[in-house]
C-alpha cells in the first residue's frame, strides 16, 4: 500500500511525536516532533527533519551541530499518530552533547545522571 | 537529587509522553501518556500506569489483557518533557496482538507489516 503523510494523526497543532532510535545499539536517542511536510521531506531526503515548536521552523537535525541523523528506518505505530525513526546518527543526538537525550534516571526516588557529555 | 514528578514539563492537558522499550530486546515498544498521578503510580508499584486520553482515565497496562508492563528503569529526557519507561513485557504490547506497536514501515513509498500479531 502506497504511503500517504495525510495519513497520519496529528495533534491539534498539525504535529505528530517522532522517536529516534539508534540503527545499531537500539538506543533511544530522542523524541522531537514532525508536521505532515517534516514528514515527506525526511522520507525524500533522508536527512531527519523535525519541526521546532520553539522556533516555528523546520529543523534539519544537525545542520548546525553536523550531528546529522540519517534516516535508515520510518516505522508509524498502530494507531498512525506516532513514528518510530531508526537512524545513523553522527555524534551526540542531544544538546547537552550527551549520546541520547534521556541520560537522567529516576531510581529508588532520586535523579541519577547515566552518561556524560562526550569531549 | 530526589525526584519530583511536579518537576516535569506536562503539556496543556497535563501530560507527558512515555516511551516503553522492552529492557532484553531495546525494541520500543509504544508510545503512550502519563500525567503526574501516572508518573508517580508507576514509580510507586512498578507497574506501568498511563493515562488514556480516549477513556480520561488511568490504564494499568496489562490489567485486562494481562499483557503487564513491569517497571525496570524510568528516564527523563533534557527538556524534562519525555519519558523513557524500560520495561519487561508480558505477551505482546499492542493492542492487535502484536510485540510492538510500530509494525507498519515506510520503504520505498509503500507501507511494510514487519510483524504478525501473535499466536
Amino acid at each position: 500500500m502506497s504511503f500517504d503523510p495525510a495519513t497520519l494523526k496529528y495533534d491539534a497543532n498539525g504535529l505528530i511525536p517522532a522517536i529516534a532510535q539508534d540503527e545499531l545499539s537500539g538506543e533511544v536517542l530522542m523524541m522531537a516532533w514532525m508536521n505532515a511536510e517534516a514528514v515527506t521531506k525526511t522520507l525524500n531526503n533522508g536527512r531527519v527533519t523535525y519541526w521546532s515548536r520553539s522556533r516555528q521552523a523546520f529543523w534539519v537535525k544537525g545542520e548546525s551541530s553536523g550531528h546529522l541523523q540519517h534516516l535508515v528506518d520510518f516505522r508509524v505505530d498502530c494507531d498512525r499518530d506516532c513514528l518510530l525513526i531508526i537512524v545513523r546518527q553522527t555524534g551526540p543526538a542531544c544538546h547537552t552533547n550527551r549520546r541520547s537525550c534521556f541520560y537522567t534516571a529516576v531510581r529508588n526516588g532520586d535523579e541519577v545522571e547515566l552518561m556524560a557529555p562526550e569531549a
